[in-house]
């Protein structure tokens, strides 16, 4: 048995997330078919945490397990051919047999990116949120310096999610006016705002709530001390809206 | 009764080129029912030329007559409000009555993008031909310019296409080893070559038939001079492949 090591990027906005799901086109669906077809026998595709739909990843990881013999140059190339161009495998490696992309993350980034010019081009719209209203970046950036350390997110999550653990420990978080978004091969240049978030593990919809209540703070709905007043309560309800997928991306996993 | 120019962004991605079908989605069927919703009259759209299923537009220019009095900053507010993301109105303005985008327009250029490096990112894979294999610019750019001035493009369109006059006259083309694209208020950057031709129209699939063509060159499949032999022979079958419809922006339309 081997157990094999997948970094994934991809476009997630013809997929409903992640997860297999019966009859709508998900990222783990594809890959699992992809790899059954490949492998010919069933597989179970892991990875480092759900992503929801219109959410893409520069850089997922996953793993899966495989009697399979296939060489990892030719396995990598296979995907590829099958795969749809929405999802491309950057990097196959052989793991430890125990390696679970999930449970053994250290910690994930985020990032966020708002185009916050007066016309969004059709060309991005996918990957953008699209805000008009000038937004204080300064402001934004004050709000967020709350975030880092260890809270309870409570604030910043689904209220009916399952989870009885809502404490996550915040590294980092940049708020930055850019002009350049750079990928793998590829920048994007305009008016945007990014956030990028690095933690030891995100709530469902952590990113997307925070962004969203960062936006009312630069755009003077919200004043710093109520951003921090807001995260203290552990109150869903007092926080602002959930911030669409589509600006959303899956950075960088850490282990 | 006015005559209402506009001029629109697309990305063609997910509709079956610009003609209005029955049941496909398609751009003058969207930008129609737009029109038919805001005016409460029926609307006939047209454009500049029709575009193929999945080629863009940086700018196509449309006109439609109407008897609304609606004011154009509020007509166009509507019309982004009511389009799908995928379709931007830039600007509209009052036109003389018998103004027709298509029999007025006096050249026309089309930009084509190849990505010509290792790893085409699924973010940029809609907007481009990603072609791994090197190719030698040099020849390409020398090929290109036998297809300046005025010639019988038949080895360029399609074969079955019911038209009689294949003559059309070509008043630039740029090959060029880019590294950035600039799109209105957003530019991507990558391995990237951009082929841009203006002239004073084109035949159908002209633009991918050459790019295909000039592919062969680059690649070396090709020599400069088998290239010109082809455009002289008047002869379809002798051509490359039509390149993908992706890697097409209708870039601007001159009146």
């Amino acid at each position: 048995m081997r157990n094999i090591k997948g970094i994934i990027q991809y476009d997630g906005t013809g997929f409903k997330g992640w997860q297999i799901q019966k009859d709508a086109p998900t990222i783990q669906g594809t890959i699992t078919r992809c790899l059954q077809i490949l492998t010919k026998e069933p597989i179970s595709v892991l990875a480092s945490g759900r992503t929801d739909a219109g959410v893409h990843a520069i850089e997922q990881v996953i793993s899966f397990l495989t009697t399979s013999d296939i060489q990892l140059n030719k396995l990598i190339k296979a995907m590829n051919a099958l795969l749809p161009s929405q999802i491309r495998v950057l990097n196959i490696s052989e793991a430890e047999l125990n390696f679970n992309p999930r449970y053994d993350a250290k910690m994930k980034t985020y990032l966020y990116v708002i185009f916050n010019g007066h016309f969004v081009s059709p060309f991005i719209n996918n990957f953008v949120w699209d805000f008009p209203i000038k937004l204080d970046i300064e402001e934004m950036i004050e709000a967020s310096k709350y975030l880092i350390g260890t809270h309870d997110f409570s604030s910043f999550t689904c209220p009916d999610f399952d989870k009885d653990d809502f404490v996550r420990e915040v590294y980092s978080i940049k708020v930055i006016k850019d002009n350049t978004i750079s990928f793998m091969g590829f920048s994007l240049q305009g008016d945007f705002i990014t956030i990028e978030i690095t933690a030891n593990g995100f709530l469902r919809h952590m990113v997307r709530n925070i962004v969203g209540t960062l936006v009312d703070v630069g755009r003077k709905r919200m004043t710093i001390s109520r951003f921090n007043e807001i995260l203290l309560s552990k109150d869903r309800r007092l926080a602002g809206c959930n911030a669409p997928a589509r600006g959303l991306f899956l950075k960088k996993v850490y282990y």
